[in-house]
């Protein structure tokens, strides 16, 4: 069985998840009008995770969080550098600059049958590999102009299933969606009839 | 009086509202599967318009439109280029170069007080001088990968307030975000107390 890959991420309403430099003061900004108690389903989603997959920007960015926020979760880092950081991290850190395909068929045959997948990067690679089973996509309202993406450039066009959206007094909208199973496997996009107006 | 300016638009899940050619068949694609009779509150948005701002680019989409689908509405279209098309179109149209703060204010003084403004750039314009009062924004399930997009740079972070969100059967996901009147007098981002992670 392959492990079924999920994501859960706060993004800017223009689709940003980072200012150019990595800095999410917007977020902590944000999630700082959220009411106390409410995580956003948060606790719910990693609940059900087996394993964390993120690449070294984003895993940089946990080690600064104290204390560590993943308790005995294995974490995966994507990584082509040697893996080498400033400070000493859990036991259930490993780094690998494995290929998506090749990280989720070894952490399946481990039995990390539920993986979340973090880090814009990372998360745009497993994407283009139709790794990726479902995005749970928290907007925030806001506007930074430029950034650190969360999607990038495809192969062809992706077709998602919408599957349930609410809102936080905060003014967060949260959006659940699927990837279709055999999305990789539609007509290219130059291949489309043009539909054009 | 200031005109109120609104945006009334749908965008793919990564943020872009039409293919790099300018191109609209994913949306006509996701559009096909919007049972009859259901227009996604477009008919009660456009009533309660006056007049019409577009950019040159969305004008000339909407001159393939049969029939012209405004009616008897005042058309404003945005162009700095000789105004100058290959056929007719109606006598409630017309051509400016005029930036948003004129346009808006010459409008407003006709008695023209509530503005749909259309279009990518046009849109981008109007929001970097603080022209916008609301978007409803109508995010279709699909990532397209590159395109002509919704948002652009901004001199500073600007934060809304979300007004609504609904979700439709197809997979549409429609929220309402109205701009803080003192957006564009907020600190500037650079000056932002940096609550690094």
């Amino acid at each position: 069985m392959q492990a079924m890959c999920s994501v859960f991420i706060a993004v800017s309403l223009d689709g940003f998840i980072a200012r150019p430099d990595g800095r999410i003061d917007w977020l902590n900004a944000a999630n700082a009008a959220v009411p106390p108690g409410e995580d956003c389903g948060y606790a719910d989603f990693i609940a059900e995770v087996d394993a964390i997959v993120m690449g070294r920007h984003t895993f940089e960015q946990v080690l600064t969080f104290d204390p560590w926020p993943f308790g005995d979760m294995p974490v995966t880092v994507l990584t082509t550098k040697p893996f080498r950081l400033g400070r000493s991290f859990p036991p259930t850190v490993e780094a690998s600059s494995e290929t998506p395909q090749a990280l989720t068929a070894r952490l399946s045959a481990k039995g990390l049958n539920r993986l979340y997948v973090d880090g814009g990067e990372t998360i745009r690679r497993f994407i283009a590999v139709g790794l990726i089973d479902s995005m749970t996509i928290t907007v925030v309202p806001v506007l930074l102009g430029e950034g650190r993406r969360m999607f990038g450039a495809l192969e062809r066009d992706l077709v998602l299933d919408h599957v349930t959206t609410k809102s936080f007094p905060c003014g967060f909208v949260q959006s659940v969606y699927r990837f279709r199973r055999d999305a990789l496997l539609q007509t290219p996009t130059g291949a489309n009839p043009p539909i054009d107006n």
